[in-house]
């Protein structure tokens, strides 16, 4: 690209949005749907298989308690969603659950649900992408021995995409959202009107049988905890709008409402279809294969996932839709995996707003910052891929702790924040009664459900949920303690006077090149009381060159040379100010030295350990200014384009970035 | 500690020493032998054993051959060792063969020495370690189980201790390697004497047989070669000391060649001696020890080292000499996992000086640096070990190439070197026939056996060398390049005039800090033509605040508040430098902020990411020179002592690096 190319487009996307412009960034509820539904969605895809398979533990018998399982699993996500409804109300400001806990009960809660949320991402990622790689592999078996290589390859795929930078389109999410959506519905309605017509669809997996041993009362009764908390598995993923609400287009709260309950209305839809068609089409979906009577080469051939069975008993095996139906499935997983990687520098940006993480998360734009959390997030799900082998039902066993402990105690401080409004007479009339029931409601229904997901999945896995959490928590507990003690630090108080004299100024040299000569002219043009150049001989020879090459090239500044005996740049330097301050007392003393900015991290590795290491030094010596002039090299270019791209989470977060703009020219001269 | 000591502390290691002095930093001979023979005495610990376990493989009558293949062994050494007396004298700088290579044969072949060292330093460590472990386990073999956890915690333990930094104190090697020579010696004479007293040591494993098909002449062949090569290994470390030429006390070339002597003359008496003890109690030692025919539960029994056995044959298993004998094993060969440290920051700071590696690497005394190097080497050999088990002989199978690729390279350049002398006029008087002599013959041999090494290794897991070297050797000639392009890029010429104009300042304040008034404070010391407050306005309400603390603090400096609808920090300050220039026309600008001087590592994520952020930006735009105001928070003593803590390296070196002088009391007032 030519650099008048280049400065073209600097001009185009350089100029400045005004505010109303600004709305045309943020998202439309068509929009809002796909980008933050993709989540909560495509867990239908593994929410009834799990159940399935639960009750297939304890026979076939079982699963006619399939229905009821369904039914709760339905109502709760309307609890959910009428729960999350207040949220958003509440609190518009997209901190979700979090924040809402935070303000009513207290950091401490807060903290509990942010911790939760971190570990729920990296689950997201894994699970989601488990299970689409299961939809890959059901449409073609032949990739079944590849199954972990093509999770790892997804999670360093969606790495790659958001370390790049890829702002989170509209259309890229709406195509496979509403693909996935359109194809199940059609799934739906073709199973069942062929079963009307008389004709059922019958799974491949019909046939087989299971044997198991019987079962006493309380096995059976824990068996359907079990299969409610696996099925639970499909309400994750809802929490997301009411952490997105700035995001959305004017009246934000309103559209924020209207998409999550359009939310709500099409997953339980789906959820109960699908049930459905899996008991119509008797599907025998087992945690063993082997435990299938009947299933020929089970160690071999893996069993195909509830979407896939479906979509072959109703469409077809290998027939388009089939394709359709699967290929569909896969991707809205994968956007799901993606949401994971955009919600968690959200995340982050608000707790390091409440001083639990690390202010950089706060900082907008930095790559650096962003990329870690990528890169953390990625090697965290290929760690649990790779233990698990991509087995989605492990998997299953560590998620939605987290994403329950969010629900609850969200809801449970929305109860809070209702009885202080209710006490508090300012606000007395804002109080709103059925809200209250709502949240009470919601309140006692997740906590209950955190209760047995955590009994049924604690020896299943889930106890590793119940490890990392208390160690981020305090982890962030520290980290806050650490930021208080430092702002006591640098409190100022009335006695803070420094009162500094003296305005010296030496130009650091080691060889004579274009950026030190940069650096010379700046310090000449700050006019200081005294200028002058410094040089510590490492090498006496080099010293003779340098004080050659000075006069040739007619600089006017006097240069010193400090010999070093020690081979060592900063300490003559330090010894220089030290007899410096032994004459002349205490002084400013401003020292400047070239600073490299290049385009590629690996250039960092090969360039300017010195300078920062005699910055160091310096850092540490009283009286000093360190004085950076800048030399871009040519491989900075890339810096600037660089700084156009959009950074993970930027759409949910609704602040659009303003486009950078950078002067050029060469720098020579000016 | 209390400052009162720490300052008193400062004071003696404080005061400089002056260059006299500094001779008693270099290393006596006595001292000296210690510290650079750890590494090729201990190789005695596995040369003769692998040389034996070779030979078995073609059945116990080729044992019979062991004696000429070690008097090769020890011919070798004896070539080696004579031909790098003259490498010490011709080039006492310290770059040993890679020098002579370098010089001689030209900056290609000297990388191919130069990569060969990287990748024999990381084996060094995962070889003596695993030895090492052996012969703990040959003392406790109920630590079997443990060998590879073993030998891990070792790894870490060295690696913790270098980057803590430790000085390599003459003690610290010399009680273990005296005591190793002595323990070894003490076990050689007593199985003499014993052996003509007439009742000569029995090996415990002397009872075994071994059970083989019969060999063809080939294979007979190959075998003895192989058997030789193993032998070899021995050899490894010999070049240690002409890398350590500069540590010696004066005259050091003299000194050196005596200790290089001494070396020679104690490592082929060692290998003789254990060689000649081996036959004679009629060691045993397979490859596979299932194949020791009456080595009952070869399964789960280690083999005892082929020290061990000795030391249980002469002194008697379990008895007090033999846990002597086998702990100054093990603790020599943990010394010489240690060289390994301190050689590879050696080697990258020559490297470096020609442009091979990053210039960081010459930076004397950047912890990071020396850090960064430390951990890669312990990542490597931590690597190689879990691969391979810590089995030593698969280990053993890709040693020595690199060893024998620097000594053959060595010595074909000191030929070079020779030659060039005969054919210079100037220099003929210096050519030394004998010397010259002495090199060709080395250079043929050490080739021949390279060659033989290969051919017999390759298969077997040395070619993983081949794979890796000519990365190495292709990364570090892009480095090379990479500097050169630059050095161009930056070459100033008669026409490099900046002729900047103009002197304002700016103060860059987010909170009002003790910082910020610091760098407020210097900002007004250095008298600016024109000086101003800068603030952006993320927050309006914090801008408020700060209006108001402004005031309260009664801060003369004119406080302007930017903007900034985009939560953007830099943004407003780059665009507010933009519209002065587009005022004032070009001028430089200083942009003062404060910046965090911090003790921990983690310290740094913690901080300083935002000033970071904006310092890139501004680095971006023109004109601009950014003023560092250090601020030290309280944690940044601990930097001041660190900077006292020896690094890797510096021992063997020979320079030793002058204690670092920081002033102190509290900052403000100052």
């Amino acid at each position: 690209m030519t650099s008048d190319e280049r400065s073209a487009k600097r001009w185009i996307i350089g100029k400045p949005l005004p505010t109303e412009q600004l709305e045309g960034e943020l998202l439309p509820k068509k929009v809002a749907l796909p980008i933050f539904a993709s989540d909560a969605l495509s867990s239908v895809a593994y929410g009834p298989q799990e159940m399935f398979l639960i009750l297939t533990i304890g026979g076939l018998a079982m699963l006619a308690n399939a229905p009821y399982v369904a039914i709760g699993v339905m109502l709760l996500i309307a609890i959910v969603v009428a729960g999350n409804l207040q949220t958003v109300k509440a609190y518009p400001s997209g901190g979700g659950d979090y924040e809402v806990a935070h303000r009513n009960l207290g950091p401490r809660a807060g903290l509990v649900v942010a911790s939760a949320l971190l570990i729920d991402y990296v689950l997201t990622v894994a699970v989601s992408v488990s299970s689409g790689v299961d939809n890959i592999i059901s449409a073609f078996p032949q990739l079944a021995p590849l199954r972990v290589e093509i999770a790892v390859g997804c999670i360093v795929l969606l790495a790659a995409v958001n370390l790049r930078g890829v702002r989170e389109s509209g259309r890229a999410f709406a195509i496979p959202t509403y693909l996935f959506i359109a194809s199940v519905v059609a799934l739906i309605v073709a199973g069942v009107v062929q079963t009307i017509a008389g004709d059922a669809p019958v799974a491949s997996s019909a046939a087989y049988s299971v044997q198991t041993d019987a079962l006493s009362q309380a096995a059976i009764m824990l068996l359907l905890l079990r299969a409610f908390a696996s099925g639970c598995s499909a309400l994750t993923g809802i929490e997301a709008i009411s952490n997105g609400v700035p995001a959305f287009r004017r009246p934000k709260v309103r559209n924020a409402r209207v998409t999550l309950v359009l939310l709500g209305v099409v997953s339980t839809s789906l959820f109960a279809g699908i049930t459905f068609l899996g008991l119509v089409s008797q599907i025998h979906y087992a945690e063993d294969p082997c435990d299938l009577v009947g299933f020929a080469d089970c160690e071999t051939t893996p069993q195909q996932s509830v979407i896939g069975q479906l979509g072959a008993a109703v469409f077809g095996d290998g027939s388009p839709l089939f394709f359709v139906l699967l290929a569909a499935t896969a991707l809205v997983l994968l956007l799901a995996a993606n949401t994971a990687f955009n919600g968690f520098p959200l995340l982050g940006s608000v707790l390091a707003d409440h001083g639990f993480a690390p202010k950089a998360l706060r900082t907008r734009g930095d790559r650096l910052v962003y990329s870690n959390g990528v890169v953390v997030l990625a090697l965290g799900a290929v760690l649990l891929v790779v233990v698990t082998q991509a087995n989605l039902n492990a998997l299953i066993q560590m998620y939605i702790i987290g994403v329950f402990v969010s629900f609850s105690f969200g809801q449970a401080g929305m109860v809070v924040h209702w009885l202080r409004l209710r006490r508090d007479p300012r606000h007395r009339r804002e109080f709103d009664p059925l809200a209250f029931g709502i949240n009470v409601v919601g309140a006692i229904s997740t906590a209950t459900v955190l209760v047995v997901v955590t009994i049924t999945k604690f020896t299943h896995g889930a106890y590793l949920v119940f490890l990392i959490g208390p160690v981020l928590w305090v982890l962030m507990w520290a980290i806050q303690r650490y930021y208080a003690r430092v702002r006591q630090e640098i409190a100022p108080d009335e006695h803070t006077v420094f009162g500094a004299k003296g305005d010296h100024a030496i130009v650091l040299v080691g060889e004579l090149t274009k950026p030190v000569l940069k650096a010379l002219d700046y310090a000449i043009a700050a006019r200081h009381e005294s200028l002058e150049a410094v040089h510590s001989a490492i090498d006496p020879d080099a010293a003779k060159r340098l004080k050659r090459a000075w006069v040739r090239q007619g600089v006017r500044v006097p240069l010193r040379i400090l010999p070093s005996p020690y081979r060592d740049v900063s300490q003559p330097v330090l010894d220089h100010l030290e007899s410096r301050r032994a004459e002349h007392g205490p002084e400013v003393v401003t020292v400047y030295m070239p600073k490299y900015v290049m385009g590629h991290w690996w250039e960092r590795i090969l360039h300017d350990h010195k300078s920062r290491r005699v910055r160091q030094r310096l850092a540490l010596t009283h009286g000093v200014t360190i004085a950076l002039v800048p030399w871009r090299l040519q491989s900075a270019r890339l810096l600037e384009e660089r700084e156009g791209r959009p950074l993970p989470g930027d759409a949910r977060r609704g602040t659009a970035r303003r486009p950078v703009r950078q002067h050029h020219g060469r720098q020579s001269r000016r």
